[in-house]
């Protein structure tokens, strides 16, 4: 791993890719304009101008790139990614009852849940009009899967989240939901529309859907072991919020009855008291689960960069290798 | 009109229809079942099962067959269309924080918003897959600019359903959204998928569109002279939720100042005291909206009609004229 980099490998991808990243904010910009509905556009802008690291669009402009790809549809594609992801984190927010995104107020916050639920289905279409202009059935075939993948592991969340039967298995379906379909989507339309080899569009979506889940991994470990400063969350939230992650699925894998039945209580019936926290980590900390936890992150991202060196040397693919090995650092 | 038939038009409809509308129902049976979270089927299932008249996956086969087509795909676009369908019932039951539709309780309410949301969001991503599988580039065109239109329709109700400067314009872009999109994609769809000519996929668009027109005006306008036994809603749910529609809008637009004053208080400002409805309606019969209302829905059933008529002679035919005189028969 090469920790010596001045720049960061998303940073790197940024430079590389800022034409037709530029292109790609001006597509958003102008498909989420409404004639009709000014508050569109409001409450987008809010979520779209709000920085984060546009690290979907990118994969896709990436993959497309080091397929050699030319065309303009990348840049529909890496636009119709952000736009699926935007609509779901507008819906997320509603489910979640949220108050903060990345430090800032929630769109359903300033202004209701309806413009949160409603603006959400709006970019879902938009989305959808931008990879008709593909004229690619099988990218459409691809992203409607991905969408499908995403809806059902969120309705999966909502039930599992709080049900101490949920194991690793169905934890790995929610986090491919949650996150990992739509990185794999990126990845694999990325190649795709560049017209790559049946191995490089599996090599490509393997790629996404490997470093998805490290970059879910990691983030659940970070709730524990975190600091509040660099994540913006408080250590703990997914606990105090009943969400059963990794590091504690571990744990209650491993529990006495005493230790079951204290789960029970705070996951499962939600009633927590002052020190629970405490004794949770304390558990995490008996059974090593957030060790545990970290290799497994590390074992994905292993996976990620085996499956991008399948592609051809290329100086985006020694970008992505190491973009696999970022998400995971700030474990290590 | 044939007021001596026997049986409703959407009834003959239902029985000329009924081994494709059973492949329909399976097919809907099918792809709402989701393996992992058992929640999905038992939420569509409420609202799938609930009956209706099943217009919308009607009228996509009744337009193909009329086209002379045999083929599978006019199912799946049924299908397709009825989820999108029961997708956007879901989400507006969450935005108009609904506790009843159709005499029986909310799916919000039953289970909670983020069931309404996610379920939501996961029979769009359904229907997409359905109509991606039939492999019509223009299909999924038509379907992705209608869930825009929908999409745009649902936002702009928000923000221009309390709002005195709503014109009739406006009103109409919202009934476009809300209702006639999907039915004139109903209708075009199944002239596409059989291959229709482009003077027939036109005519099919213009009667679902229109025949989507007059079926929202009555239902607003019902709203105001229904009887709540037949209709299922109170006289005057939409003024005491501060809905502008048509037969407002029309005595809005010829108010004197004392009545605009009026308007503005018990719509924009929703400050509603007893006795406003009552003052509400009498000023709708000093300009005898309610009449004016209910001739644009006949002039809207008359353009449907025209438009139908453009097609060949064929039984279907005859049962869609027919229906569009239905829309409107309960108001005359």
């Amino acid at each position: 791993m090469d920790s010596g980099l001045a720049q960061k490998p998303h940073e790197l991808l940024a430079d590389v890719l800022a034409a037709e990243m530029g292109k790609v904010n001006e597509l958003i910009r102008t498909r989420m304009a409404s004639e009709h509905a000014p508050r569109i556009p409001e409450v987008t802008a809010h979520l779209v101008e709000a920085g984060g690291k546009r690290l979907r669009p990118m994969l896709t402009l990436a993959a497309a790139k080091l397929c050699g790809y030319e065309g303009d549809h990348a840049v529909r594609l890496a636009a119709t990614v952000e736009f699926i992801h935007t609509a779901t984190l507008l819906h997320d927010d509603v489910v979640d009852e949220s108050a903060q995104r990345r430090g800032r107020p929630t769109a359903n916050l300033l202004w209701d849940n309806k413009s949160s639920v409603l603006v959400g289905d709006y970019l879902f279409s938009r989305s959808f009009q931008l990879m008709v202009e593909t004229g690619s059935l099988r990218v459409l075939d691809i992203l409607a899967n991905a969408s499908a993948t995403i809806a059902e592991g969120e309705v999966l969340q909502m039930t599992a989240a709080t049900d101490l039967r949920t194991d690793e298995s169905i934890y790995l379906q929610v986090v491919r939901g949650k996150t990992a379909a739509l990185f794999s989507a990126a990845t694999e339309v990325g190649g795709v529309i560049a017209g790559a080899t049946e191995d490089g569009v599996q090599a490509l979506f393997n790629y996404g859907d490997a470093l998805g889940i490290a970059f879910q991994i990691a983030d659940d470990l970070l709730d524990y072991q975190g600091d509040a400063k660099t994540t913006g969350k408080n250590v703990g939230d997914d606990f105090r919020e009943r969400k059963l992650t990794l590091p504690v699925i571990k744990a209650v894998a491993q529990a006495t009855d005493e230790e079951r039945a204290f789960w029970v209580r705070t996951i499962e019936k939600g009633r927590q008291e002052e020190g629970d926290l405490e004794h949770a980590m304390a558990l995490m900390e008996k059974y090593d689960t957030l060790a545990a936890t970290r290799d497994d992150a590390n074992a994905w991202a292993a996976k990620a960069k085996a499956a991008i060196l399948q592609m051809p040397e290329h100086p985006i693919r020694a970008m992505l290798h190491d973009l696999a090995d970022y998400v995971v650092a700030r474990l290590n």
